[in-house]
């Protein structure tokens, strides 16, 4: 059930196999996170997933085979990063790379990142409540590792904390350290190490290509392939396991079926009721894995002006309520589009504002990045993921200090007849689309295996 | 809704103030976590909430105006304590006090709780979110702290983990630093500061006194007055604000009121469907704040043996599952009763055995602080709060890094009309019986303001 990415490539696994299979939805339309909208032009911008980068093999297998096509995402040009009240434009190519080179941060951002890319080695994308000392690793936040780990200080931890807004969701407070390594770990495959900077850079990162025409259609076209199986409005309420077949209870139907695979984020899954009740391991770790809080906004201009200036659109400040930004026009780049991720401190700060002083603040920021004519779009989208019902947030389940290590093994262990599907639940490339077709496929395969 | 102690004192407020009010209740009994269990002799233990203690004022003057009797806590004779594989005997009027005379704790002991009890003081029970520096202190776990401030070690480390447990059901890696401020701070009242020790000790402690009788009498005796207006088996699913009324559907009946209060623990509280739904900053509280979990032995044998070599039945104990006992005995100590609470981890390994092997194990535990005769008891009674579909764990929410700081405030500010009690949302004495009706009372206050 759950009618994402997941759950639509896990029953069409089943559906090859010569199975039936019904795939529960509780909203009108497909694809979860994956949502298109349209703007000018005949163009759409992606509300939510967008991006598919190197060794997300999963995902970009998938899209071909769909027969959808991908683009570079748009890249020539400056990066822009504003820090200190100070603004300056840099090449991702130049003597620092991705980073600014800012002499306030560098120090620390060249001392930090690869311990942690090097501690993630350590814990691995398997089974990070298995890696050694996962336990003290577990104890402390990301916060209090950069604390003891970056001498220079109050910069380097400003430009962390608008990293970790956009990739989780969260400040580093909420993140325990061992799930920090596990997620570092998990960007990367079976063949490929992963890094931190994997998650955040264009170039040769996961934001490196696009999909043409939106990332709703993967889920529009797995679900033309299953056709009656998909039943949209039917937000499942119970699930009820009893000898030899378990009832999946929506508002509209009762499903008898002899397994059922469960595609949701814990906290969603969480809220469905069971009988018999889920082990207390189960059922603790949907209370301690809440989804973060990102919102996306998608400014719309008649062309992408920056381009012109030089700029590629990518920025990072330490000013929000934006703290960073790509290039999200569709390819044609008529029209443009810029998308500002609000994470953590600054999204719960945002939802409190107004609309009108909401997009006011969002296009200030562009502007501070990009120059007074940000503040003029013709069109503005603002998806806040944690005011859905049916999502309660995003990008991705993130784990406080305490968690993985002793909640974390209940992720995707079956229980009797119940299976666990969903980004959430994956090893490589958690959160990401290229981990939810993994988490698909390796649901459907642990029911085909007991079918 | 919730017939727990919170809801029952927040319906008689509003029932005495000469309003309709009806207390639906998802089980068949009430009482939520104060539960009665018969043993010989016509008596009773308690396999929830059990002691009072001193500036716990609210539920004192409740109980004693229910004219329902206390008793002191059996605490005759000496403590024992267990650590490194050594068994002590020590008396809580000693040097040393209830901390057990080790040389091995004790420098830590002494640098560590008064460092914590005056940190407490600069948080407040109030509004820890806007203690000074409070994302600071939020941004680590106790874990953290104890690590940077106990130079000794690894025996102080043990030892702050056996108190965690019972009082969070939690390890120090899962708890922030702040919360555990805040939990201190709370554990006093408007005139008297807040301390560690007072969690714990019985002497001049929250263990100073029973119930005669048992705790869930008290919530019988409010049940009573409130006569048919308790609607008992009536879980609640759904809570819809229209224009000027709140339906709250159960699974029998619709119940249409101008306010609710909503008397559960957050989690709980969060897998009600509201609509419209609810802002994220609540939402998010409810994804963020589990219940601990912590585990209730009773072990009752003919007479409390321990009392006649010199033992009061309290115990801390470095070694699993069980960590800390107290003599539960009804007043006649006839039969006797140990408690023992198995919590956090130990907890989490203790739900993996099997039945008989929990018991062995529960019992080697008390064995090994009370001799062979704890081996055979005449009944024994094991209460997994966490297994409870309508509790979800216990003693209280817990807060890991990161939450309280930011989602705090949501604990118990009203949402249109929807009103927030139960002892998670209290001010002094959080997850004690004395916060329920603080809660409760708080809760009525707000809502007759408004009716």
């Amino acid at each position: 059930m759950g009618a994402g990415l997941s759950g639509l490539v896990a029953a069409r696994e089943i559906a090859r196999a010569g199975h039936s299979v019904a795939v529960l939805e509780a909203r009108s339309r497909v694809g979860g996170r994956m949502l298109d909208q349209p703007i000018a032009g005949g163009e759409v911008v992606d509300l939510g997933a967008e991006f598919i980068g190197p060794t997300q093999n999963h995902i970009r297998a998938l899209v071909d085979e769909l027969g959808i096509a991908t683009f570079p995402s748009p890249n020539e040009g400056q990066n822009v990063y504003l820090a200190g009240g100070r603004r300056m434009a840099y090449s991702d190519t130049g003597p620092t790379g991705t980073a600014p080179p800012d002499l306030a941060l560098l120090t620390d951002l060249l001392l930090a990142i690869p311990q942690l890319n090097s501690l993630s080695l350590r814990v691995g994308a398997e089974a990070p409540w298995d890696a050694p000392g996962a336990a003290q690793l577990d104890s402390q936040s990301l916060e209090t590792w950069l604390r003891r780990n970056s001498p220079a200080g109050q910069r380097f931890m400003d430009v962390a904390r608008a990293a970790t807004r956009p990739i989780f969701g969260a400040e580093p407070r909420e993140l325990s350290l061992l799930f920090v390594l596990f997620f570092i770990a998990a960007s990367g495959d079976e063949r490929t190490v992963g890094t931190f900077e994997r998650n955040f850079n264009t170039r040769n990162g996961a934001q490196q290509d696009r999909i043409d025409g939106g990332t709703q259609q993967i889920a529009t076209k797995l679900a033309e392939g299953l056709g009656r199986r998909v039943i949209r409005r039917s937000p499942v309420r119970r699930i009820v396991t009893g000898r030899g077949y378990v009832d999946v209870i929506s508002d509209r139907y009762v499903n008898r079926a002899r397994r059922v695979i469960v595609a949701l984020p814990p906290v969603l899954a969480g809220r469905i009721r069971y009988e018999p009740a889920l082990p207390s391991l189960r059922d603790g770790l949907t209370a301690r894995m809440p989804q973060g809080h990102l919102i996306k906004i998608q400014a719309i201009y008649e062309r992408p002006f920056w381009r012109g200036d030089g700029l590629n659109g990518s920025s990072i400040s330490d000013a929000g309520p934006i703290n960073v930004t790509y290039d999200s026009s569709p390819r044609s780049g008529a029209p443009g589009a810029l998308l500002g991720f609000v994470g953590g401190d600054e999204a719960r700060a945002f939802t409190r504002l107004s609309r009108d002083a909401r997009r006011r603040a969002a296009l200030e920021s562009l502007a501070r990045g990009f120059g007074a004519r940000a503040r003029d779009p013709i069109a503005y989208f603002e998806t806040d993921w944690a005011a859905e019902p049916y999502t309660r947030g995003c990008p991705v389940a993130i784990a406080p200090p305490g968690v993985l290590s002793t909640y974390g093994r209940a992720l995707r262990e079956p229980i009797g007849r119940l299976y666990w599907a969903g980004t959430e639940t994956s090893t490589y490339w958690n959160g990401y689309m290229d981990g939810a077709v993994r988490a698909g496929r390796r649901a459907a395969r642990e029911v085909l295996e007991r079918l």
